[in-house]
């Protein structure tokens, strides 16, 4: 409980102080030291080269603040609201053109590689074509990954995890940024962070293009957030236009927002699937939610819908290439009249609970994989790209290889479409087999992801694939997605999960043959939703994803049973993937619910001391020897007298404001109340928060020895409704507070009135089971805590419950 | 800021003490005397002769509980699990069951009145068929009325602003429950809550059935939250099997969760939307929400999805009398492929233009109505029944009377149906017509809702109604739901509209003529959508909700698009219907956001003093006076010497735990801590929060002179976290805590030391605008007040934004 705990308890709030460096390192490797005691070897995947902060959402109610407010007009909140709306709107835009844009490269590079090839296999030029085959993917893996690797390392991943992070009040500034030394020389005319996108946009295309099994929706919902981001934050400097009034929106509550309604148009723009896409921010990424929110997002997402619809409408007349019927996965599963009745129950009960094993399976697998990826990620570049370069030769092979074993089939009669197919689409490639032959897994290898699941889901088409090939195109597929995963490549978990549950629910329909009377294609379609179920463990917006994907509303109770299930099996063995993901990369994401051993403990168990405070008038020489000593982000500030008559906590000044106010320089000679009016010297905008990763320095700033001596009275500046807590408040009860009302810090009150106003401040660190299990060993022997380690997902229900 | 003041602030939190009638009417007339403050003649229907009481979703953690729990093993978490599960399964099976058994009842009851009368038309006895039609009507609706007003006056009204109160923390008991003397005597082999629920039940078939223009939504919503509310609470004495396991299910915050269930099921059993009713229970009527009850919300309605399902299919067999295609609305809106373009979008912006006007002023109307209804209701029994009465009479005679007035068409050529319609249902009624010819308008009227809206909505019918008919229809209707609303029967609001809306739609489509490609069907189900937008101003759930209905997920976009427009214009005239009747019952809601006046003020402007406190062992005569004279639910413990060196605030007590240690009568002789262990003389069940409504009261417990002079250790049973504010917070601030935490006493501590350890108590009553601006009334003059008043509904747009 000496000084050193503390400076642990509150550097998560670090900032970009001179050793910046050795900071990052420290703090990496503090965090790994502490959560390896319940966890061995966690590493930290991604950006977290970068300090991790928190984002305050709490109201900063300051004298000046509040003058500022009053003198405000309701022009102030026309100009709000419009600005709020306009922004939702430019996101749909920007989302919605992104992500069409990101299909139609897909569709036309991934095309050309296949009509390319396909023609050579037609000539029967097979190693030509492998050739062409195996070298483009490895061309635009590489390209995808040195741009990732070299440019911006944070957009590597799915990025969801990130994103849950940051709207859960953790800002690793990589997550919307890019801040390396090679796109600041190179790109400076460029905003940073519209580099950071649009590399994630092309770097995404490129691995999607190069027939890993990776997806779009993870990248896309990253790249709709950072595009939300970016509006909140103002664009850059060049973009003097907007700045007076982006002003109304330098807070972290309106980006927090705006982000939410980001991540929703990104799901929108990756799945045309509008009202999934409210659903999904909801239920999986956000961790606040407000009413009014649901219906911004939900613009948002209308009017991704629209403008998708919009240009998908220019593309129908035949201008956009290679992209005709595919892109933008749309799976109309054909027979409209869906029926079933009791006895296609029991297998799709075994359908869900295999599911669920399969799905809990696959985040277990994906967290060893990743784990031995960042062992190999971290020793440098070059084995970043070597290991890119072995899955993609690896992948080009299976794609090209395992085709070769599946017995050519006789095209059936009376067919619609082209057997063999023609060009790049249809169900029938030709490949190896003789004339009027067809490979059925070669129609699933060798085409891109969004036409294999079409494939799948396609109704009358029971008799087209075979089991062993359905089988082998699983196995295949399944291992595939993770191993493609980690690497340093824009990549989502998506599309892999559903086109394995696709061919898992064939393969299952198959199995049951005559035993049902529900189609193959509508099995593949509740194959896809229980793996789904079984490792994203989300529901309801999986359930819309899923009928908004296939536009079948009749199939909403066989996918919703088949969900609930599959979650429910998964759910006893591990948490979900995203859940995983975050732990792995070593985010501290604070959950909903406080776990049972924190209810045997009180706020004052894990407070450290002694507390830095400020006088309400204060020396400028101890403000700046505290802020260039400390890494705290906020200080109470104590009336002494004679400004009282005993110390009275008076509220809390952020580190960010005492920045401005060193500045601005407006000190005072002797330590007297300030009688200047303080909304002459600044203005509100110099409070504002600024952009993600954009800090004041206190090593910028230069004072004479004279300033030093002088005092600046910190009153108007201070946040006089600070949330406190007792001291004797259970750490549970202060969890629940701290979580509902998204604070940075919260004040700790003596219970006792004869001592310091002020105990301590709680960060979101201090709240982190690695934290608190570090400092009270003994709660690891209780018994709820063994429960917690043997299976860390049940105590998840367990805590709920309390 | 006297004593007299400190009652009103904690007055909503009253028991029922002695004088419960003279409270009720004091605390009625206060409610209205507060609010009459802002909005002139403020009236109070429905259930506001009954105590509001604030609900309690903290956690109370005092060391009796902790002891309790940390004996508790494993087995009671698995046990509680599947309790939570089971009982949600319970609710979905009965909601499904409820909701069918309605349906059924609905379309036999109507069916057969429908059936009979037609074919009196057809002998062309058209006195005797009004006759049977309107006393039909006159029958069901004196029915319905009558169990209404003298069973359970609660069931009056749709039911979702009771609902939506009580997830927002305000329990009037009689919402779940039925106390009035009738039942007690008559009835009281049975559950109280069963009676208020079966009789909801059936007073809204027979409210429906009666051709009244009211919905069953409402109803059913009501009637599942009841279902949730009485299985929460482990129904009456009666079930003594479930008593044991429901232990676990004693308090506010499990019930909260099960009643959102509830809800969500109810509209899943009303419309057949499993996810619309999630979205429903999440977006209009919660307050709270958390990720893991999504999942749970979600199982409860694919139980009824299943349960519906399930019924249907034995009704398919012909089992179900006149059920047959009807209930259960489902439109298949058939035209697969939904085809628009561009220029539809001019005539869908002004589709949801209008219906945004249109549908505040449905609730602009409504209001009047109601105000003057209940001026009429309170009169007594007799007029109730009265005004039931004549508005059963008018709307008879509008049914009957108005498709007079329509010409009678040609049947046309090629119909796959029979023209004339034969029996119940079809479009092509022939009423007063010649043989081959049809009464477009008697289609319409001379139907139920259900069919009606079917009617408009189905596709390839452009040319089977007349605009003259269509528009007759649209005012009759209009005007006829807003009359029929505020009767005391089970009415609800949804079914209504949605037939307004499609009629409007409809004529919109029409006047359009060839200036869109839509067809008619189309452009009545984007009016039923608008006039919701306009009415409800829910835009998820309501788009999810039209496309289950019309399972055609194509509508989409145009959908989101009508929704967006028709609520964004609504909510610049007004607030949203079920705000409107929540305010109109005044129930105590409290918003999530805090109003703009409320950062001028500090919580130690507006709590009251002095305080009632106990010591930590406290005089039994001291705790049994202070029951009896005061009605707070709360109080704070402090702790003097010589059990501390100073006084202290050591937690909160609350009422329900004070009478059971009352009623317990281990007291002490003298003022010590006790020695003795608390476990063995209370279970965790003692504690336990008894049902809505059910109170211990201090009248009812005897003690002698002797156990008077006695005293009682507080500490064991005292809340030792209870949540506390500085004084200093601002108003705002506390607001946010106290929602976002779900409190129900908020302590606010001094800022001095030099003071008492704890200042006064918030409750839900302290944030209510009426009490706010009653006691500073300067506010009123400030410029944001202004605003408020001018458009309430516009500062819920500027407050988000503070």
């Amino acid at each position: 409980m000496a000084a050193d705990q503390l400076v642990n308890a509150d550097d998560l709030e670090a900032p970009l102080i001179s050793s910046a460096v050795s900071y990052h390192d420290e703090h990496r490797s503090r965090i790994r030291r502490s959560t390896s005691n319940t966890t061995s070897q966690v590493a930290l995947i991604g950006s977290n080269l970068c300090p991790i902060e928190s984002l305050d959402y709490e109201l900063i109610e300051n004298d000046f603040l509040k003058q500022d407010w009053r003198s405000r007009g309701p022009g102030h909140i026309v100009r709000y609201i419009i600005l709020k709306w306009t922004l939702c709107f430019l996101v749909g835009v920007l989302s919605g053109g992104v992500g069409f844009f990101n299909n139609l490269a897909v569709e036309n590079i991934a095309g050309v590689k296949f009509v390319i090839t396909s023609n050579m296999m037609l000539a029967r030029k097979f190693g030509w074509a492998f050739g062409v085959f195996a070298g483009t993917n490895f061309v635009l893996l590489m390209f995808a990954s040195m741009i990732t690797t070299f440019i911006s390392p944070a957009a590597a991943g799915s990025g969801i995890p990130e994103v849950k992070a940051y709207l859960n009040g953790v800002d690793a500034p990589d997550i919307f940024s890019l801040k390396t030394f090679f796109v600041k020389v190179r790109f400076s005319e460029v905003s940073d962070v519209d580099v950071s996108s649009t590399q994630q946009v092309v770097g995404c295309i490129a691995a999607v293009s190069s027939s890993l099994y990776v997806g779009k929706a993870g990248p896309m919902i990253h790249t709709s957030a950072c595009i939300a981001s970016i509006l909140g934050q103002g664009g850059s400097r060049k973009y003097k236009l907007t700045c007076k009034w982006l002003r109304y929106f330098k807070n972290d509550r309106d980006r927090r927002d705006l982000v939410t309604c980001g991540s929703g148009a990104g799901v929108a723009a990756a799945f045309r699937a509008p009202v999934g896409g409210v659903l999904f921010a909801l239920e999986c990424v956000s961790s606040w939610w407000r009413s009014a929110l649901l219906w911004r997002a939900f613009f948002t997402t209308a009017v991704v819908a629209v403008i998708l619809r919009a240009l998908i409408d220019i593309c129908n007349s035949g201008k956009c290439g290679l992209f005709g019927k595919g892109g933008l996965i749309m799976f109309d599963v054909t027979s409209a009249n869906v029926t079933y009745h009791l006895i296609d129950l029991p297998p799709v009960l075994v359908l869900g609970v295999i599911g669920g094993i399969l799905g809990s399976l696959y985040n277990f697998l994906l967290e060893k994989v990743l784990r031995v990826y960042t062992l190999i990620n971290e020793k440098g570049h070059v084995y970043k790209l070597l290991l890119a370069a072995s899955v993609s030769i690896f992948t080009s092979c299976c794609l090209f290889g395992l085709p070769w074993l599946a017995s050519c089939k006789r095209c059936p009669a009376g067919l619609s479409e082209a057997c063999p197919s023609i060009g790049r689409s249809g169900n029938f490639k030709k490949f190896q087999c003789a004339p009027d032959h067809y490979n059925d897994l070669a129609s699933l290898f060798f085409n891109t992801n969004d036409d294999a699941i079409r494939n799948l889901y396609s109704a009358g088409t029971d008799n087209v694939f075979q089991k062993s090939s359905v089988f082998l195109f699983f196995i295949a597929s399944y291992f595939l997605g993770i191993i493609s995963y980690g690497l340093a490549v824009p990549s989502g978990l998506f599309v892999p999960v559903i086109l394995t549950g696709a061919t898992y629910g064939r393969l299952v329909g198959m199995l049951m043959g005559s035993h049902s009377t529900l189609n193959h294609g509508l099995f593949a379609v509740l194959g896809s939703a229980s793996l789904l179920g079984g490792s994203m463990r989300m529901t309801v917006s999986v359930c819309v994803i899923i009928l908004e994907l296939t536009n079948n509303l009749l199939l909403l109770p066989l996918v919703m049973l088949v969900l609930l299930i599959s979650k429910t099996v998964a759910d006893v063995f591990n948490a979900d993937v995203y859940d995983m993901l975050v732990k792995l990369k070593g985010l501290p994401y604070l959950e909903a619910h406080a776990e049972p051993y924190m209810r045997q403990l009180t706020v004052g168990d894990v407070v450290g001391g002694p507390l830095q405070i400020f006088n309400g008038v204060e020396k400028v020489s101890n403000i700046v020897h505290v802020l260039k000593t400390t890494g705290h982000h906020g200080f109470p500030v104590v009336d002494e007298p004679p400004f009282s008559s005993s110390p009275v906590l008076f509220g809390l000044i952020l580190r960010a404001h005492l920045l401005v106010l060193l500045k601005k320089k407006t000190f005072l000679h002797a330590r007297t109340l300030a009688s200047i009016d303080v909304s002459e010297q600044f203005s509100a905008e110099d409070f504002a928060k600024r952009g993600s990763g954009k800090h004041e320095n206190i090593e910028g700033i230069d004072l004479t020895a004279e300033e030093m001596d002088m005092y600046v009275d910190l009153h108007p500046y201070t946040n006089t409704s600070p949330y406190t807590v007792v001291e004797t408040m259970s750490l549970a009860k202060a969890l629940i507070l701290f979580r509902e009302v998204g604070l940075r810090h919260l004040l700790v009150i003596p219970k006792s009135s004869s001592r310091a106003p002020v105990v301590g401040i709680l960060t979101r660190h201090d709240f982190m089971p690695e934290h608190i299990l570090g400092t009270h060993p003994f709660l690891l022997q209780s018994r709820w805590k063994t429960i917690r380690l043997g299976k860390s997902n049940l105590i998840e229900i367990f805590s709920g419950l309390c």
